[in-house]
Protein backbone atom coordinates (compact mmCIF):
# COMPACT_ATOMS: atom_id res chain seq x y z
CA UNK A 1 0.00 0.00 0.00
CA UNK A 2 1.40 3.28 -1.13
CA UNK A 3 1.14 6.57 1.02
CA UNK A 4 0.20 9.88 -0.80
CA UNK A 5 3.59 12.12 -1.03
CA UNK A 6 2.01 14.20 1.84
CA UNK A 7 1.21 11.41 4.59
CA UNK A 8 5.03 10.41 3.46
CA UNK A 9 6.70 12.87 4.10
CA UNK A 10 4.66 13.16 7.53
CA UNK A 11 5.63 9.96 8.25
CA UNK A 12 9.39 10.24 7.33
CA UNK A 13 9.29 13.92 9.58
CA UNK A 14 7.64 11.65 12.70
CA UNK A 15 10.30 9.21 12.07
CA UNK A 16 13.26 11.65 11.94
CA UNK A 17 11.97 13.65 15.35
CA UNK A 18 11.45 10.24 17.28
CA UNK A 19 15.02 9.57 16.46
CA UNK A 20 16.45 13.12 17.15
CA UNK A 21 14.40 12.98 20.44
CA UNK A 22 16.34 9.52 21.61
CA UNK A 23 19.48 10.81 20.75
CA UNK A 24 18.96 14.25 21.74
CA UNK A 25 17.56 12.79 25.32
CA UNK A 26 20.66 10.04 25.66
CA UNK A 27 23.49 12.89 25.05
CA UNK A 28 22.15 15.88 27.39
CA UNK A 29 19.55 14.12 29.11
CA UNK A 30 15.89 14.55 29.82
CA UNK A 31 16.31 17.89 31.48
CA UNK A 32 18.64 20.07 29.25
CA UNK A 33 16.80 18.55 26.17
CA UNK A 34 14.49 21.13 24.55
CA UNK A 35 11.62 20.55 21.67
CA UNK A 36 13.98 23.40 19.75
CA UNK A 37 17.23 20.81 19.99
CA UNK A 38 14.91 18.19 19.10
CA UNK A 39 13.43 20.22 15.99
CA UNK A 40 16.96 21.43 14.89
CA UNK A 41 18.60 17.91 15.15
CA UNK A 42 15.49 16.83 13.21
CA UNK A 43 15.72 18.97 10.60
CA UNK A 44 12.26 20.34 10.91
CA UNK A 45 10.15 23.28 12.57
CA UNK A 46 9.53 23.85 16.20
CA UNK A 47 5.44 24.02 14.97
CA UNK A 48 6.09 20.93 13.77
CA UNK A 49 6.83 19.31 16.58
CA UNK A 50 4.11 21.43 18.56
CA UNK A 51 1.42 20.54 15.94
CA UNK A 52 1.50 16.84 16.76
CA UNK A 53 2.41 16.53 20.59
CA UNK A 54 1.91 18.96 23.47
CA UNK A 55 5.10 18.70 25.23
CA UNK A 56 8.25 17.15 25.34
CA UNK A 57 6.92 14.44 27.90
CA UNK A 58 4.72 13.07 25.16
CA UNK A 59 6.89 13.40 22.61
CA UNK A 60 9.64 11.56 24.54
CA UNK A 61 6.98 9.16 25.70
CA UNK A 62 6.28 8.40 22.07
CA UNK A 63 9.86 7.80 20.84
CA UNK A 64 10.25 5.56 23.76
CA UNK A 65 6.85 3.70 23.38
CA UNK A 66 7.52 2.54 19.83
CA UNK A 67 10.88 1.31 20.57
CA UNK A 68 9.76 -0.46 23.81
CA UNK A 69 6.33 -2.24 21.89
CA UNK A 70 8.75 -4.37 20.52
CA UNK A 71 9.83 -6.06 23.03
CA UNK A 72 6.81 -6.20 25.35
CA UNK A 73 4.70 -8.63 23.61
CA UNK A 74 4.45 -11.59 24.25
CA UNK A 75 5.73 -14.69 22.39
CA UNK A 76 3.48 -17.86 22.97
CA UNK A 77 5.61 -21.54 22.22
CA UNK A 78 3.17 -23.21 25.14
CA UNK A 79 5.86 -22.43 27.31
CA UNK A 80 4.52 -19.89 29.77
CA UNK A 81 8.54 -20.18 31.62
CA UNK A 82 10.10 -20.43 27.94
CA UNK A 83 8.10 -16.75 27.25
CA UNK A 84 8.40 -14.63 30.00
CA UNK A 85 12.14 -15.49 29.70
CA UNK A 86 12.00 -14.02 26.45
CA UNK A 87 9.96 -11.17 27.33
CA UNK A 88 11.86 -10.02 30.70
CA UNK A 89 15.04 -10.53 29.16
CA UNK A 90 14.19 -8.13 26.21
CA UNK A 91 13.47 -5.58 28.62
CA UNK A 92 16.30 -6.03 30.53
CA UNK A 93 18.68 -6.02 27.49
CA UNK A 94 16.64 -2.28 25.96
CA UNK A 95 16.67 -0.82 29.49
CA UNK A 96 20.44 -1.73 29.33
CA UNK A 97 20.62 0.73 25.64
CA UNK A 98 20.44 4.64 25.51
CA UNK A 99 16.59 3.85 26.15
CA UNK A 100 16.80 2.94 29.16
CA UNK A 101 18.66 6.23 30.34
CA UNK A 102 16.00 8.21 28.36
CA UNK A 103 13.44 5.70 30.53
CA UNK A 104 14.92 7.04 33.59
CA UNK A 105 14.46 10.58 32.41
CA UNK A 106 11.33 10.00 31.69
CA UNK A 107 10.18 8.00 34.86
CA UNK A 108 12.09 10.98 36.82
CA UNK A 109 10.01 13.57 34.74
CA UNK A 110 6.90 11.73 35.58
CA UNK A 111 7.24 11.97 39.82
CA UNK A 112 6.79 15.62 38.95
CA UNK A 113 3.96 15.96 36.46
CA UNK A 114 0.81 14.28 36.79
CA UNK A 115 -0.83 14.77 33.47
CA UNK A 116 2.91 13.01 31.82
CA UNK A 117 2.97 10.14 34.67
CA UNK A 118 -0.97 9.67 33.70
CA UNK A 119 0.41 9.55 29.77
CA UNK A 120 2.68 7.39 31.04
CA UNK A 121 0.90 4.73 32.27
CA UNK A 122 -1.80 4.65 29.74
CA UNK A 123 0.01 4.46 26.88
CA UNK A 124 2.96 2.43 27.67
CA UNK A 125 2.78 0.34 31.08
CA UNK A 126 -1.17 -0.65 30.70
CA UNK A 127 -0.76 -2.07 27.07
CA UNK A 128 2.36 -4.36 28.21
CA UNK A 129 -0.25 -5.44 31.30
CA UNK A 130 -3.24 -6.03 29.14
CA UNK A 131 -0.48 -8.35 26.88
CA UNK A 132 1.02 -9.97 29.94
CA UNK A 133 -2.39 -10.67 31.07
CA UNK A 134 -3.72 -12.16 28.49
CA UNK A 135 -0.77 -14.60 28.44
CA UNK A 136 -1.31 -15.79 31.65
CA UNK A 137 -5.11 -16.63 31.01
CA UNK A 138 -3.85 -18.70 28.50
CA UNK A 139 -1.72 -19.91 30.62
CA UNK A 140 -4.03 -20.17 33.41
CA UNK A 141 -6.42 -22.42 31.08
CA UNK A 142 -3.47 -25.10 30.20
CA UNK A 143 -2.73 -25.43 34.01
CA UNK A 144 0.51 -24.04 33.99
CA UNK A 145 -0.36 -21.73 36.43
CA UNK A 146 -1.99 -21.56 40.29
CA UNK A 147 -5.36 -20.36 40.03
CA UNK A 148 -5.03 -18.39 43.50
CA UNK A 149 -2.76 -15.58 42.73
CA UNK A 150 -2.62 -12.49 42.59
CA UNK A 151 -1.77 -11.37 38.96
CA UNK A 152 -0.81 -8.04 39.86
CA UNK A 153 0.98 -8.92 42.48
CA UNK A 154 2.96 -10.79 39.99
CA UNK A 155 3.62 -8.21 37.65
CA UNK A 156 4.60 -6.25 40.50
CA UNK A 157 7.18 -8.64 40.78
CA UNK A 158 8.33 -9.87 37.76
CA UNK A 159 8.78 -6.11 36.36
CA UNK A 160 9.44 -4.14 39.75
CA UNK A 161 12.31 -6.49 39.75
CA UNK A 162 13.59 -4.87 36.47
CA UNK A 163 12.70 -1.27 37.35
CA UNK A 164 14.25 -1.55 40.36
CA UNK A 165 17.67 -1.97 38.96
CA UNK A 166 16.95 0.63 36.35
CA UNK A 167 16.15 2.95 38.94
CA UNK A 168 17.77 2.01 41.99
CA UNK A 169 21.27 1.58 40.48
CA UNK A 170 22.02 -1.37 43.25
CA UNK A 171 23.71 -3.80 40.78
CA UNK A 172 23.58 -3.89 37.42
CA UNK A 173 20.94 -4.99 34.97
CA UNK A 174 21.82 -8.24 33.67
CA UNK A 175 20.12 -11.49 31.70
CA UNK A 176 21.52 -13.69 34.69
CA UNK A 177 18.80 -11.96 36.75
CA UNK A 178 15.72 -13.00 34.80
CA UNK A 179 16.48 -16.40 35.10
CA UNK A 180 16.82 -15.95 39.33
CA UNK A 181 13.64 -14.27 39.01
CA UNK A 182 11.96 -16.96 37.32
CA UNK A 183 13.45 -19.64 38.73
CA UNK A 184 12.26 -17.89 42.75
CA UNK A 185 8.52 -17.33 41.10
CA UNK A 186 8.04 -20.40 39.76
CA UNK A 187 9.65 -22.87 42.17
CA UNK A 188 9.09 -20.94 45.08
CA UNK A 189 11.54 -19.82 48.10
CA UNK A 190 10.85 -23.11 50.45
CA UNK B 1 23.88 10.50 79.68
CA UNK B 2 23.90 14.54 79.04
CA UNK B 3 25.03 15.92 76.33
CA UNK B 4 26.92 19.62 76.67
CA UNK B 5 24.68 22.72 76.32
CA UNK B 6 26.37 23.12 72.82
CA UNK B 7 25.61 19.62 71.46
CA UNK B 8 22.57 20.01 72.31
CA UNK B 9 21.78 23.16 70.95
CA UNK B 10 22.92 21.17 67.72
CA UNK B 11 20.99 18.38 67.67
CA UNK B 12 17.89 20.44 67.88
CA UNK B 13 19.09 22.35 65.24
CA UNK B 14 19.68 19.34 63.11
CA UNK B 15 16.09 17.62 64.37
CA UNK B 16 14.75 21.44 63.37
CA UNK B 17 16.45 21.12 59.97
CA UNK B 18 15.65 17.67 58.81
CA UNK B 19 12.13 18.17 60.16
CA UNK B 20 11.66 21.25 58.18
CA UNK B 21 13.18 19.46 54.98
CA UNK B 22 10.65 17.21 55.01
CA UNK B 23 7.65 19.33 55.46
CA UNK B 24 9.32 22.02 52.41
CA UNK B 25 9.73 18.98 49.93
CA UNK B 26 6.40 17.32 51.03
CA UNK B 27 4.96 20.50 50.52
CA UNK B 28 6.25 22.23 47.40
CA UNK B 29 8.25 19.11 45.55
CA UNK B 30 11.45 18.28 45.47
CA UNK B 31 12.72 20.60 42.74
CA UNK B 32 10.91 23.66 44.69
CA UNK B 33 12.34 23.37 47.95
CA UNK B 34 15.54 25.19 48.52
CA UNK B 35 17.97 25.26 51.32
CA UNK B 36 17.01 29.49 52.12
CA UNK B 37 13.39 27.65 52.21
CA UNK B 38 14.32 24.75 54.76
CA UNK B 39 16.70 27.40 56.87
CA UNK B 40 14.22 29.38 57.30
CA UNK B 41 11.42 27.22 58.13
CA UNK B 42 13.85 25.73 60.63
CA UNK B 43 14.69 29.06 62.31
CA UNK B 44 18.49 28.46 61.43
CA UNK B 45 21.31 30.05 59.42
CA UNK B 46 21.70 29.19 55.70
CA UNK B 47 25.24 28.14 56.46
CA UNK B 48 24.13 25.87 59.15
CA UNK B 49 22.61 24.14 57.05
CA UNK B 50 25.66 24.28 54.54
CA UNK B 51 28.30 23.41 57.04
CA UNK B 52 26.38 19.86 58.19
CA UNK B 53 25.63 18.81 54.42
CA UNK B 54 27.33 19.81 50.77
CA UNK B 55 23.79 20.22 49.03
CA UNK B 56 19.80 19.67 49.35
CA UNK B 57 20.33 16.21 47.82
CA UNK B 58 22.34 15.37 50.82
CA UNK B 59 20.07 16.75 53.79
CA UNK B 60 16.78 15.33 51.65
CA UNK B 61 18.21 12.11 51.93
CA UNK B 62 19.57 12.10 55.66
CA UNK B 63 15.69 13.03 56.86
CA UNK B 64 14.44 10.51 54.84
CA UNK B 65 16.94 7.94 56.03
CA UNK B 66 16.15 8.49 59.93
CA UNK B 67 12.44 7.87 59.05
CA UNK B 68 12.99 4.71 57.26
CA UNK B 69 15.51 3.38 59.06
CA UNK B 70 12.87 2.81 61.82
CA UNK B 71 11.20 0.63 59.62
CA UNK B 72 13.57 -1.75 57.28
CA UNK B 73 14.94 -3.17 60.19
CA UNK B 74 14.02 -7.06 60.31
CA UNK B 75 12.48 -8.55 63.24
CA UNK B 76 13.41 -12.43 64.12
CA UNK B 77 10.24 -14.19 65.25
CA UNK B 78 11.94 -17.08 63.74
CA UNK B 79 9.38 -16.76 61.36
CA UNK B 80 10.95 -15.53 57.86
CA UNK B 81 7.54 -14.74 56.51
CA UNK B 82 5.88 -13.36 58.82
CA UNK B 83 8.93 -11.01 59.80
CA UNK B 84 9.15 -9.86 56.39
CA UNK B 85 5.80 -9.79 56.00
CA UNK B 86 6.24 -6.76 59.20
CA UNK B 87 9.21 -5.34 57.66
CA UNK B 88 7.39 -4.82 54.14
CA UNK B 89 4.43 -4.16 55.27
CA UNK B 90 6.01 -1.23 57.32
CA UNK B 91 7.74 0.26 54.06
CA UNK B 92 4.50 0.38 52.21
CA UNK B 93 2.64 2.37 54.54
CA UNK B 94 5.99 4.70 54.96
CA UNK B 95 5.84 4.77 51.15
CA UNK B 96 2.07 5.97 51.48
CA UNK B 97 2.33 9.03 53.90
CA UNK B 98 3.75 11.84 52.71
CA UNK B 99 7.77 10.50 53.30
CA UNK B 100 6.65 8.52 50.35
CA UNK B 101 6.20 11.74 48.15
CA UNK B 102 10.07 12.93 49.67
CA UNK B 103 11.24 9.62 48.61
CA UNK B 104 9.75 9.89 45.51
CA UNK B 105 11.55 13.57 44.33
CA UNK B 106 14.92 12.05 45.57
CA UNK B 107 14.80 9.06 43.66
CA UNK B 108 13.72 11.16 40.57
CA UNK B 109 16.25 13.55 41.27
CA UNK B 110 18.90 10.93 41.51
CA UNK B 111 18.36 9.73 38.09
CA UNK B 112 19.89 12.84 36.64
CA UNK B 113 22.47 13.65 39.32
CA UNK B 114 24.98 10.32 40.00
CA UNK B 115 27.07 11.65 43.61
CA UNK B 116 23.02 11.45 44.77
CA UNK B 117 22.38 8.24 43.34
CA UNK B 118 25.76 6.80 45.00
CA UNK B 119 24.67 8.60 47.92
CA UNK B 120 21.49 6.75 48.27
CA UNK B 121 22.88 3.63 47.51
CA UNK B 122 25.16 3.88 50.50
CA UNK B 123 23.36 5.69 52.88
CA UNK B 124 20.08 3.90 52.73
CA UNK B 125 20.30 1.37 50.45
CA UNK B 126 22.73 -0.63 51.16
CA UNK B 127 22.46 -0.93 54.45
CA UNK B 128 18.94 -2.08 54.72
CA UNK B 129 20.36 -4.93 52.05
CA UNK B 130 22.94 -5.91 54.97
CA UNK B 131 20.28 -6.36 57.50
CA UNK B 132 17.89 -8.16 55.01
CA UNK B 133 21.05 -10.99 53.97
CA UNK B 134 21.61 -11.13 58.02
CA UNK B 135 18.29 -12.06 58.70
CA UNK B 136 17.81 -14.76 55.59
CA UNK B 137 21.20 -16.01 56.49
CA UNK B 138 19.49 -16.98 59.68
CA UNK B 139 16.28 -18.41 57.98
CA UNK B 140 18.66 -19.93 55.55
CA UNK B 141 20.46 -21.48 59.00
CA UNK B 142 17.49 -22.89 60.12
CA UNK B 143 16.25 -24.43 56.85
CA UNK B 144 13.52 -21.96 56.28
CA UNK B 145 14.96 -20.87 52.86
CA UNK B 146 15.73 -23.08 49.72
CA UNK B 147 19.60 -22.82 49.60
CA UNK B 148 20.26 -22.13 46.02
CA UNK B 149 18.71 -19.45 45.51
CA UNK B 150 19.94 -15.98 44.40
CA UNK B 151 19.37 -13.49 47.13
CA UNK B 152 19.62 -10.47 45.06
CA UNK B 153 17.41 -11.67 42.70
CA UNK B 154 15.08 -12.19 45.85
CA UNK B 155 15.48 -8.77 47.14
CA UNK B 156 14.76 -7.12 43.58
CA UNK B 157 11.91 -9.12 44.02
CA UNK B 158 9.72 -8.22 46.59
CA UNK B 159 11.22 -4.78 47.40
CA UNK B 160 10.83 -4.16 43.71
CA UNK B 161 7.46 -4.79 43.90
CA UNK B 162 6.90 -1.68 46.20
CA UNK B 163 9.02 0.71 44.50
CA UNK B 164 7.16 -0.86 41.54
CA UNK B 165 3.65 0.86 42.52
CA UNK B 166 5.31 3.64 45.01
CA UNK B 167 7.21 5.25 41.28
CA UNK B 168 5.36 4.00 38.08
CA UNK B 169 1.91 4.87 39.54
CA UNK B 170 -0.40 1.66 37.83
CA UNK B 171 -2.12 0.46 41.13
CA UNK B 172 -2.07 2.33 44.49
CA UNK B 173 0.00 0.96 47.16
CA UNK B 174 -1.73 -1.19 49.52
CA UNK B 175 -0.93 -3.68 52.09
CA UNK B 176 -2.83 -7.11 50.59
CA UNK B 177 0.01 -6.16 47.75
CA UNK B 178 2.37 -7.51 50.23
CA UNK B 179 0.66 -10.61 51.33
CA UNK B 180 0.33 -11.58 47.46
CA UNK B 181 3.89 -11.24 46.68
CA UNK B 182 4.87 -13.01 49.46
CA UNK B 183 2.10 -15.78 48.77
CA UNK B 184 4.01 -16.12 45.12
CA UNK B 185 7.31 -15.90 46.54
CA UNK B 186 7.38 -18.76 49.08
CA UNK B 187 4.45 -20.85 47.64
CA UNK B 188 5.59 -20.69 43.90
CA UNK B 189 3.64 -19.59 40.82
CA UNK B 190 3.08 -23.16 39.60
Amino acid sequence: MSLPDASRRSERSRRAILEATIDLVAELGYEKASIEGIARRAGVGKQTIYRWWPSKGAVVLEALNESLSAVVGFPDTGDIVEDLRVQMTGVSQLFRTELGAVYKGLIAAAQSDPALSRAHVEQLIQPAIVAFRKRLAVAHQRGELRSDIDIQAMIDMLWGALYYRLLLHVTPLETRQVDEVLKIAFEGLR
